[in-house]
């Protein structure tokens, strides 16, 4: 793959906001009374996983200018992601979900404000030029005008030639309308160069129960030329130019799996810059994946590409050998 | 007072919410970190005070039906408060309010939600039938159409004859447009039997600095026949046909401000329902907020009327010996 030019690796589109988490580890939020809030968001917790393996990232959102907005902006710059093209809105408030701390399926209720009212004109245009790989969420595309801000973007990297990424993390319970969300996907997978669902993404896209084969080539139809289907302990098939590569889960003692599909994510996109085959792309992110499931909280700060690299590359003799 | 029929002596129109008020005590939101759940919205709170002091009482709200709608239905339904009149309504977010914990002014940020979405039709006739009193605030005016939800009870209460009662406590951070506030306030207040400004009430919606005498009167210029006038450390003016009386204020050491004016307004409106003159319902509301401010947390459950009374002759003997 032709890698983009620009001195942005990764432009994350999308929401910024606040995880209000429980406190207590309790299936339903009805149980929890005490909240801790930390800066959440699928695309801009990428953006976060990207600079702590040394890349520079940015994110487009949009917040309010009250203390959630400032606290995310704070956090962003803290992990190292420029913030120079957030919108911090007065007119708005910043988006925040409680989520029940569980071991299970967290229960969550999201409040969703400031992030699905970035405009098409709030996209910046020179970060889209700027950046190598646009990125964007299911999650802000089931609300306008955020759809038509995430479609502006996404345009901007085509004609650019930029490498679009999206993540198929459809949930209905965020975006209930199943019909418009299907139509949205089809077109705006149109656009991208590659998708990572995961079995359940798959799933509750096209139902349950079908042969993981069928699920990588139905998102190929859907346009984009790079799949990766991430099956948990099961593995990960990739797909790529009508090749299909399975690869293993290594087996990890998981202790926290909050977060896991944003490292995947991360390792995948940064290791396909670094110039790899599509295949080490994937053996990188496993390798991150595991840093992060190992390790209770988010992903290690400040990882040594070099250094995981060189542990692929040993791992690799190990089995040649 | 001619007191109404009914057998709810409170119908309190407006916000049931959920304020999160940080663990940490702290001047600023951003510095607050965690966040505890807990039943709120003024009037609300003078429903659960009032069944407190012995008396029925209901909401007219409207929440969301998640997880903190039902939290919220739940605590005031403990607390012994009528939720029939209640609307849940799978359309929107429950209101909440992130409140910071400090001894000075709280830092506050208000998601407006549900709370103002309540409808006129949404207003239960039969419920404004069964009150003594219809109360609402300030808040529950500052949008549509809530705004004309509670003009549409008070207008039902007047045509009841109904004592009507109208919490003047503006906020500029919930309400900006001040010039919209105030004739707003002078249309409601209009319709009102009795009006409890504080002193910073009275300031932020006249402009500060005035004597308190020129506040009353220019409340009763409004409308309501009666005006209490709340000045903390400094006292209580009362006023009712054309006639001012001064009560001071106890010293007591306050160990917990929060919630005081919503007791007073619940010892207030009680008092004037067992068909005490306005100076003893002053009085009966000042040793309420005395319990309350030397109490941690909220006014302390169950407290025997008679008992207060009985304290309030005892007391007015010592005087009068």
């Amino acid at each position: 793959m032709k890698i983009p030019k620009g001195d942005l690796d990764l432009l994350a589109v999308g929401e910024t906001l606040v995880d209000l988490i429980s406190e207590e580890e309790v299936e339903s939020l009805r149980e929890a009374y005490t909240f801790r809030k930390y800066q959440g968001g699928s695309p801009a917790n990428i953006a976060v996983n990207v600079a702590k393996l040394g890349g520079t990232s940015a994110v487009v959102s949009k917040t309010g200018i009250g203390n959630f907005g400032q606290f995310l902006k704070a956090e962003l710059q803290r992990a190292g992601v420029i913030t120079d093209y957030m919108v911090m809105d007065h007119l708005v408030h910043t988006t925040v979900i409680f989520i029940s701390r569980t071991e299970g399926t967290p229960d969550f209720e999201a409040f969703r404000a400031g992030d699905y009212k970035l405009e098409p004109t709030e996209v910046n245009e020179e970060a889209v030029e700027r950046a190598k790989v646009i990125h964007a969420s299911t999650f802000a595309l089931s609300r306008e005008p955020c759809r038509k801000a995430v479609e502006k973007a996404f345009q901007l990297a085509q004609e650019g030639a930029k490498i679009i990424s999206l993540d198929p993390n459809y949930s209905r319970q965020i975006w209930p309308n199943y019909r418009e969300a299907k139509s949205v996907l089809e077109r705006m997978l149109g656009y991208a160069t590659i998708t990572k669902p995961s079995l359940d993404d798959a799933g509750r896209i096209f139902g349950p129960g079908r042969e993981p084969e069928t699920y990588v080539e139905w998102f190929h139809e859907m346009g984009p030329p790079i799949v990766v289907l991430t099956m948990g302990a099961d593995g990960i098939l990739l797909s790529e130019e009508g090749e299909t590569t399975y690869i293993p889960a290594h087996q990890v003692d998981v202790v926290d799996a909050t977060g896991a599909g944003d490292s995947f994510w991360a390792g995948l996109l940064t290791a396909l810059l670094d110039g790899n085959s599509l295949e080490r792309c994937v053996l990188f992110a496993r390798e991150i994946v595991e840093r992060k499931l190992t390790t209770v909280g988010p992903l290690p700060d400040a990882i040594d590409r070099d250094n995981v690299y060189a542990r692929l590359d040993a791992a690799s003799g190990e089995v040649d050998g």
